[in-house]
């Protein structure tokens, strides 16, 4: 979004989803919070309330939906995120955030969280005992991993890197790690899972990960390369799997994923920065060099402009 | 399989499934069926009857399931198909054929029809209301706009070919009709199917049928073209769209269907020729001058080899 990558910034562009904090005000009608509760904001800040989506607690598919931030607000105005001491929320878009999870490694949740925790329930890979891949192991693929063990299912992290087995397997609770370049261990892998979780942007085969799954298998795509896949439908066809995608969640669902993370103390790995060092963390991220999440101590170290 | 496109086929090659006919004999512990008994044999003769597909009634997609040409049989015999006067045949791949369809008009339903039939029950596309897409009107596009609309739902066929719209729509009973090479026609069916039953065999760009389905729609692709289909997968994560594949159907499944048929009066579009004619049929084939299934009558014109 900073870069305009996607193609759809509006300047200037003030990112910053995965907001948490607490009630100071609220306005005379709202019902679901009262000041000082503790509450979060993920990545969308509105939308029709009327279309079948809205209707079906599936606000984040909503053509109309308003993104948190670089999107045009119901007035017309940007929306400039939550990189501010405050922020003006409509409740609808507001979840609780209960008392035995922290803020700060709660935040990503609101994004990242519920990326990877929707697709698990709506494709059904949130069955005890089932295999589930997770690919690429970021803000993204580390939570998964946490929320498909949460789910009771067996977890193998699939990654390039096989430095990462490590992390992997005894700080996330992975059952098994393979290293997507090495042939005999895909080799041996074939036709083992019952979905797999892709968290990867970068570009990548897909031929490798579809091999791994059963028949009736699904690979769930949440990254968007530049470029598009090429894609083989022989193992689609012979055997019945699919490829789906899906983005963030709706909001009683993402009520639901934080009310489960604190049912089962799953937090993000995160290092706390201050406002000053988002350069920096910038450059840090593109290497790829955080576990797995910076999160802005905007409350401490935000200064006035003027 | 004839010229080997798909790198498989073992010579001498004798193709034919889609077989029915009567039963003349039957083994000693054979329970289903008697002599005289109307019946059919579709793509598959044989499979292991012990993985997870085969007890759960999806032979289909068992690791050693048996075509009814051009596989090793158990006993290690390379199977011809259904060429032939007589045939010999494992009664758990034989259908049974209800009274009130004719054997010939039948025959295809073996396997262009429960090619389509198939993937509308298991990826929800058979309730009634629904808005289902066939794309491409030959064997099995026709079939799937019989069954889609036997199931209630409504129909639109998506084809390249202007020329095709009174027939989908008077012969075969559509509800509407789309030029896939019609901008505003595309343009004006955005986000209106629930489903997309994709049958061309030919290179074709995906993103435009994509664009066709509502958010949580299904493009089921049944062909498989010589190249790999281009993927882009922002439209399956904004709308949580998914691409799945399919191939015929279990046997329980196939018996299902083919009540189906009977029950709603569902018959193949075919041109019976004879034997001889086997040649001219396969250029016609082709060229796609026919509709939609030749069937070879080969009871009364299988004339003997010597």
């Amino acid at each position: 979004m900073v870069k305009n990558e996607w193609g759809n910034s509006i300047y200037p562009l003030v990112p910053g989803h995965e907001i948490v904090g607490e009630v100071t005000e609220i306005g005379c009608k709202v019902q679901k919070f009262k000041v000082g509760d503790r509450v979060g904001v993920g990545c969308m800040v509105g939308s029709c309330h009327s279309c079948d989506n809205c209707i079906n607690n599936l606000e984040n598919y909503c053509p109309k939906m308003i993104f948190t931030y670089g999107t045009k607000y119901y007035d017309g105005a940007v929306t400039h995120g939550g990189y501010s001491n405050t922020m003006v929320v409509d409740e609808h878009f507001v979840v609780s955030i209960p008392e035995n999870l922290p803020l700060d490694a709660t935040a990503p949740l609101l994004c990242a969280g519920i990326t990877v925790y929707s697709p698990l329930r709506f494709y059904g890979l949130d069955k005890p005992g089932l295999r589930v891949g997770v690919v690429g192991l970021g803000g993204l693929g580390h939570l998964a991993v946490k929320f498909a063990k949460a789910m009771g299912t067996n977890v193998t992290v699939i990654s390039t890197s096989p430095s990462k087995q490590k992390e992997a397997l005894e700080n996330l609770g992975a059952d098994s790690f393979l290293v997507s370049r090495d042939q005999d261990q895909l080799q041996a892998a074939i036709g083992t899972l019952d979905g797999i979780i892709d968290t990867v942007s970068a570009q990548h085969p897909l031929l490798p990960l579809l091999g791994l799954l059963k028949s009736h298998g699904k690979l769930v795509i949440l990254g968007i390369p530049g470029k598009p896949f090429e894609l083989q439908v022989f193992p689609l066809i012979q055997g019945r799997k699919l490829i789906g995608g899906s983005m963030i969640g709706g909001m009683k669902e993402t009520q639901e994923m934080i009310n489960f993370a604190a049912e089962h103390n799953i937090k993000t790995d995160i290092e706390v920065i201050a406002m000053d060092y988002v350069n920096t963390a910038m450059d840090r991220l593109l290497k790829g060099d955080v576990k797995y999440r910076f999160v802005i101590d905007i409350g401490n170290t935000l200064m006035p402009s003027s």
